[in-house]
């Protein structure tokens, strides 16, 4: 089968995305991944049909609400090759890697210690440990990317001391799509004592994921950018390591016993999940994760992977384009004009049909690394396809012939 | 109008709640709320239709969202009758309290300060407090209740001192369903130099609220408890009070500009939101307010006060009950009959298609002053009819005679 028939038969599922009309090219799923219609479904079954409270009613409808949403943990932990209770559901990725800060942090990190961050670090996996380094006096290391854009872990092999006891990496870059080589990140880290985090915001939606195969410490992501709900997403944690963590937000659902006196709680996952859970988000979740098994993670990775070999090579018969990151990037393609900031190509775009997100993509120290203010990017999904690609060179046509 | 006439005719909007079936009585509102038509609606158009991200898109469909969320930040508000720019978007009520004991309460309190909570508190209001009075080496003090289960303001007056920093109660009581003289609090607690946190969840949905006619510091409440969706709430706080609130979180949305070197922040309520907010549920959240508002929250105080009155006089006619709580209760009633377990009665009321709660209702030091393990509970909300509680009275029988 050659690329173009590939492009054109891979995934058949654009009709299944209701707010993607005829004509509309959305290339922004690395920011947010739009709906399949199973998971809309899903939602408004769970709101319209099954709603109840969940962990806490006696009555039947609240106990299938329970098995509901715990089967969606389940789902989730499985996704990524993990076990269930090793699963935490937080609002999202970003709160994901502040309660890994906050509450293991905390707990493990003391003047002086280090901590291993990348260049290419979107700002959720940079400001967390900045706050927590601050608080306890530890220090921040960067490590620098090779010419493709990847995460020199080479660099990071020369970089690493005792002195570190995180490595924070992304598994897949935002900006770039730069794939981590994440099972010898986990042996660098591990071989100076340190654990690893990933954060697989890019990743989980777009590459197969084996947290026992990496031998990852701590990983996250969040459902909005697997095709699923806003206001969820997953820490997953080696039990032990997870087990081991104090208390992070106090309330319901967490606690063992309450008194004035003396409070005791669950054990984890429950004592990390104050509060009402977002139970329908958790179903949504689940919903999302059962529509990308139908089409299976090595699937989606080889779709994907054709779209960004055929759009860098449309790309670069574009007079006066720069083309960020590795070739064989996840999905994502990042560019710039020359003399047109890339807040102009988006608007432009946009009149055209096409929605790229423009900016500094809460990378900004990745930005000051490329030496640009800020990228233009393009990013696939599921029901991309080749017409995404032609909408997007047709657009910059466009742009060159306004900026001309 | 009679008051079975008012219970018959009030609120005839049991056809705009799909989940609940003819034959089935829900009267578990205070642990969350069912949801009508329209914000399920507004929910499915918003991932069905509308759905881009929000804050970073150049697009005009992200633009749309955008301004769909802000004008769900100032409903918000509007609601408690606070300004737009003072509502924090967290997961819910918890979250909400936690990021004021950890935000805040870190910034302003000292070893030797004092908190006063009450009997009554949902441990979402009392797990945060001690966490924080960990920290610094702070004292939680405990108001007692009157004798109709209100929280006791003149012993809170005789309580408070100069020591205290913060005094934070339930505006409405989730077990008694007492109301709070707030505005009194309010005035007890700023005459010490305290501050005021009113947890609203179950008052926000069953009270005209205005936090500036009362004289409130911090209000917390969650969507899910008002008709909305799960996974998202509110915290509003004075102005000037949440722009001297240092970050909480780390991460995309919250940031003015990162370098490794040094990361500034954008100004409240941005400062408080890191990573992509709960979207869609701001959108849901929106619709029941507008839901709400068209009802008016002094009707449905009305209606569920009257259902109260109703109730009450029915179950004083059960044989071994104990009726918990004040006779003006806002839409909640808590009892226990001699010899049966509540978590039995919900059991049996199951059978019979009366969905109640049964346990401790996240408030074990109540439970404890109460001398009880646990309470079963009614809760009403604008679908509660004259019905329900004659179900429920019926389903009391049922066990009276099953334990007879």
């Amino acid at each position: 089968m050659n690329l173009q028939a590939h492009l054109n038969s891979a995934l058949a599922v654009r009709d299944q995305f209701p707010a993607i009309p005829a004509g509309w090219h959305y290339l922004d799923s690395a920011a947010t991944a739009q709906k399949p219609q199973a998971v809309i479904d899903a939602i408004t079954r769970a709101y319209g049909h099954d709603y109840a409270t969940v962990h806490r009613g006696v009555y039947e409808r609240s106990a299938a609400m329970t098995a509901s949403f715990e089967a969606a943990r389940a789902a989730t932990a499985a996704l990524i090759g993990g076990e269930e209770h090793e699963v935490v559901f937080t609002r999202g990725a970003t709160e994901a890697i502040n309660l890994v800060a906050q509450s293991w942090g905390m707990a493990n990190l003391k003047a002086g210690d280090r901590i291993l961050l990348s260049q290419l670090e979107h700002h959720s996996n940079i400001v967390p440990w900045q706050l927590l380094a601050e608080r306890v006096g530890a220090h921040i290391d960067v490590c620098p990317l090779d010419s493709h854009g990847r995460i020199d872990l080479d660099e990071a092999e020369a970089m690493l001391t005792e002195q570190h006891k995180l490595v924070a990496f992304a598994h897949v870059s935002n900006v770039l799509g730069s794939i981590l080589d994440a099972k010898r990140a986990a042996e660098l880290a591990h071989k100076v004592g340190a654990k690893l985090l990933l954060d697989g915001c890019q990743a989980a939606a777009r590459l197969p994921v084996d947290v026992s195969a990496i031998g990852a410490d701590f990983y996250v992501f969040s459902a909005h950018k697997i095709y699923g709900p806003t206001g969820i997403g997953a820490l997953w944690a080696r039990k032990e390591i997870l087990d081991s963590m104090p208390p992070w937000h106090g309330g319901g659902a967490m606690i063992d016993r309450v008194t004035f006196e003396r409070t005791t709680y669950l054990p984890a996952p429950s004592r990390f999940e104050a509060g009402t859970p977002h139970v329908v988000g958790a179903i949504g979740f689940k919903a999302a994760i059962d529509w990308v098994n139908g089409i299976g993670l090595d699937a989606l990775h080889a779709h994907e992977s054709a779209l960004v070999t055929e759009c860098r090579a449309a790309l670069r018969n574009v007079p006066g384009i720069t083309i960020f990151g590795p070739d064989d990037s996840a999905g994502i393609v990042s560019f710039a004009l020359d003399g047109v900031h890339p807040h102009d190509i988006g608007t432009i775009l946009d009149d055209t049909g096409v929605a790229v997100r423009a900016g500094h993509h809460c990378a900004q120290p990745l930005m000051d690394y490329l030496g640009v203010p800020a990228t233009a990017r393009a990013s696939f999904a599921a029901h991309s396809d080749a017409g995404d690609i032609e909408a997007l060179v047709r657009g910059l046509d466009k742009v060159r012939r306004i900026f001309g």
